[in-house]
């Protein structure tokens, strides 16, 4: 198993900064992916980034992971809350999935309550704002110790 | 803000005018969009117009207005009812959304009763057949004049 | 078929204007009506108006209709989601009816999210303020013409 | 106890014979009160009759008959399924109460399917087309004679 | 077409004057039959009788009526709620289907108020204690003059 | 803001003290009208009444309070639990709004354990019989020292 | 009132030993009718017992008890979750009745979670494999007891 | 029966004027306690006073009520939604009980909607601020008259 | 393990041909047991066919099959969506059962779209009309190759 | 392992004998102690005994039962319907746990007819009053011999 | 109308005989387009293949199936249970539509029992593993008989 | 604001390290705490530990850490699916507030899918196993660093 981390980001998180920052902040996606990459080498991990608002082309890029990357994390956006095609290709993965959240899906509205991603995911890290984004690769590089 | 209007039409709308013409009409959907820029050009107004079966062009379509035009109407077809990851996209967009059908959805089956769409709109107008069209435009010029 | 279009509204309605006006805007219940009745001459249509906070008299009104007018348009206030007596008296009604709203129910309380109007109603307009008013009357002229 | 029965029709009941004729039938309501007067006199029983598309005068002549008519016939048309009122004021009478309804409410919409009037009716008759109406006349009669 | 009624009883059926009194009155399934058989032969009609504990029992009755008896009275007992082999074999019965009960069902568990014989009776009479078998009779009686 | 206070009764509350009086008690609506016209004189306070088995009734006497009366109280008797009507109507009175009932429908049927009017009540009494109505006026007098 | 218990064992019962080990035993049907027959003879009872398949058979068999039997065991089976019929017949016994399980059903599928027995049942006993049979007996003798 | 009354005050009560004063308002539980009391008096009445996090001491403390206090006011705080065995202690004393609560539970967050007390209490008071307090006791009195 | 086929037809089938043909078709159940039959032998199998409208004769003769047939093909009738006991014999049955239905239930009324055999079922055919009979003996074939 | 058997009885079983006799008998708890005790003796097992009003007590006493215990039997009262903690507690304890109530629950309100105790029970016994103590430990002797 | 079949796989079939064998088989998908393709070519059918992660570009698909195809075997993988879009492309294709599955849905996790796609299919298999690739063909041949 | 961090364990957390390890894993309590209380010296931040099986014990501390503490840490075992109180009292704590688990309990029972911790947490941590405890320390630096 190699030491490549593969990150994650579903629909709209490429608008991170500017939409609704009281929700979710004014960092970039770019700042967290930076952020996360840092932390990954601190831990001699690399990151490799995708973000999409195609369902289809994460799917196949949970796909391009199998027996290569070492993890996954995901901010699955409100694809989280009804994309089950996502859950059945993370199910194919080997490694530890991580679900990751900048706000914290369960003090807002009823449908993102539920998430598709949940029963699959190793762990779950979510309401840290942008600093979910490190504290996620921290929290694979201790899964990949176990 | 300028004056464009965007026109967004999802999937299957392309098959308008052949399929099921009890419910959605003889009209091809160049009739509707023509008649759609015609309004628009009556209120000063330039129309733009997507049409895709992808829900992540869809989603792209969205970004790319944000900042750049007036409003957006949409007429999501069966994404309406469980693609939430438009409607995250919507809240993002400063200007009015109108919500439209071609037909009644509430008058058809249970699963087209709900729309996740109907939420982030300011105004919905549906069961008009192709008319809808151009009035979803009267209905936009009127909630940029407020 | 004479060219005579029924407008209808419910109950608490004839507060417009002074009621919650961040909801349901500034302007008065006859402010609506005339801008209403302006727009049926327009298209060669006359405009009767009833507004009642009683159940049987929009249903004596309703039946009032039948054989002598083109067209009904009914916001029905709080009545949409629960009076079922209406449903029934519009399906009795032979022309086209275009259920209206000044707000957006679908994005306020749940229990504004059905409409007993909506299954028996031709077409549906939401969320344009006071604008609702004139564009159902072009709505109907669209529908008339059909 | 006197020998009056009062029969109450509810909203739209007045349409009988013009709406929905392939659900109601083609006879007038005038024709059906014919019918259960002459019912009623063939059984010794006068017969007093209200149609009201008003919620509150059915209710006010349910309670107009406690303490002087031996039994009601009540159809309450769309009322049956949300009229809770009239649930109460039912209670509210000593004699028998039978339920009346010309066609089989469970055989049409879903709403159709619960009614507010059952719980407290002593007995039911439905689908009989307007022979319903003598007949709930003879079913009085017969428990009368209990 | 005959003049044959096929009056069926369902489960528990037997035990009626015996079981419960206070709900089903003090009379036998004879007497109550009795009183049926009289009925219809006053509208010229033949009564057929059979109760059976048995599901399968009653739908080969059915089965056996086709083509050959004119109208089925059924008080299908507790299986009422839930034997749906008894509707499809009712569905392929050509005549009028009277479903009936002596109680109210709507008056008593919750369990009770649903009904899959409903959705296929023509038409439906309940409460009426045993006075209910000789007016179901009656029903049928008038529902083959239609 | 004036000291009158506006006392609303709902459907079939005119038979209190002879409708099921284990429930609702022996006193008649106007000893307890008195007593509590007694207790707001006792608050300096004047109380106005209007029981109505009619909800447009009850629409209208809210709306004619606006601006006009310090507080109301309202028993909605059956109307408590479907007539959002009255709710639309009361959100637009300015001053509290007291819930009254004489019974605890919370250890009733279900269908009286929801109530319209409670999101919109400044407060709730309920289970207190007769001498609620009194307290009913304290608790307004209360509400208006604040 | 005898001293005979019936025990009733419903579908699929007779297959005990050779079905499903894991979860209802190894020991026969034959071996736990005898260790009940033991247990009954050693409390001065006697013992009937009938295996059926046959909702009908049960209903009969419970019919035969009344006036005849002290009490009733059943295992009904997998009839416990849906046969209504069986709880209608239960209730026109006169004694106790006891509700019996080889396995606990609230460990296993959702739909082994409700009983149309329990209700009627006036003690019920499960999860002890095949010593449940003779300890359900010992149960009947302590209710005849009282 | 003594003339003694116990108020009991559940989880977080404790906090009173220091959590949210926007729902709770500004005064300590001292303060509520001291009027409570001295309505008390005022009524020939003693007051004895418990505010516990624990629901057991909550329970424990009813029973010591019972053949002792003559009536109970309980403000159960968030355990008035889950705490079934609070409701049977409630059950298990013999004199009237009056639900309290200082905000309107019905305005509040859904889970706040269901009460397990209220099918057991005599009476309820609800929304009045502070001034429920010696509100409630003033109902106590009330109720020990009858 | 020995080359029988076990087919069991339910409630109803007994009637194919002649019962709503435009869903069922108009072969009869001899001609389609004729068909599987001959397709059963292209396969070196031989056929057993049993129907009933008996749920205790279609569990026998389930147990029938234990131990001495190679597989099971059911059309269990409107019995597939409530007889749960045939759902335990099946599960008591080594070899691989086939849930076969000539309509697709899905398309039909919603009470067809729960299974209780689909959850035990090895494999499940479909709206393929009678051609289902022999195409399920075919996949009988390919399950036991496997 | 020992011979120990702990008996838990939960919230409000201290009333015994004086609360509800019609439901829960008229024996104290300590007469219903000493039976199962005397049991216990018979059977060669000590019996312990904890009652309490505090779920964290009730816990506690499970936690000091792991590796000294042989079994638990537990009457939880109302937590049985609530409790989750003392689910995963009993999950932690490594015997046979028998859940015994004295009433049967399922004959009672609906919020009675879940249990958390039943999906970790081995085995449960109700609806036998006080007799239920004794049969609890000798079924517990039984599932020891397994 | 043409010979050509159109055989549509989902999201995540492309990992076929590699991912949850235990579930999906040891077979690669090209296997089983290989053996499908070969039961077309039996009956003078050509077969089209596509496997796609995207709903678009299957929605793409079918609309260009439209005219030119004579029918669709479509196994949706995950989108079976969401992708409402698809149910509208394949209403719009006009001959008949098969929906495949490698197991049985409802034998897994809840999720997978519901499927839009089967409201608009002719005909569904599914629990036959790779043998059900084939064996759709053969069905489709079936059903283009008649 | 003082520098203490307050880390609370609910019920049967006492048991780590013993209680079904493959979910729990084999550290014990004291290990984990002593963990989280490195990570906090590490971050210059002290940490108080407290466990506790009593709700109201748990409820007591939050209460004493109001004023006191800088954030708390709260794995709430199952307290956190029904123990409303303690969301009250952790809405009456200024500082930020985060939910831990060990295992991803969207992944077990579905009564472990609601937290009514969520929605007054600022953040959630879950199915890092006791690497779990140090990683939340470290999100609550982060989380008091903005």
């Amino acid at each position: 198993m190699s030491g490549i981390v593969l990150l994650l980001n579903g629909p709209n998180l490429n608008l991170l900064g500017d939409r609704q920052p009281e929700i979710y902040g004014r960092e970039s996606l770019e700042d967290l992916v930076a952020a996360a990459r840092a932390e990954a080498e601190a831990h001699g991990l690399a990151l490799e980034h995708l973000q999409s608002n195609h369902e289809g082309e994460l799917i196949d890029a949970i796909h391009g992971a199998r027996g290569r990357c070492a993890a996954i994390i995901i901010n699955a956006g409100a694809f989280t809350h009804y994309a089950w095609a996502i859950q059945d290709a993370l199910k194919a993965f080997e490694g530890p999935v991580v679900e990751l959240h900048i706000s914290n899906p369960h003090a807002r509205e009823p449908w993102r309550h539920t998430s598709v991603i949940a029963p699959v995911a190793t762990a779950s890290i979510c309401g840290l704002g942008g600093a979910g984004y490190p504290l996620a690769v921290t929290a694979v590089a201790r899964l990949l110790e176990r």
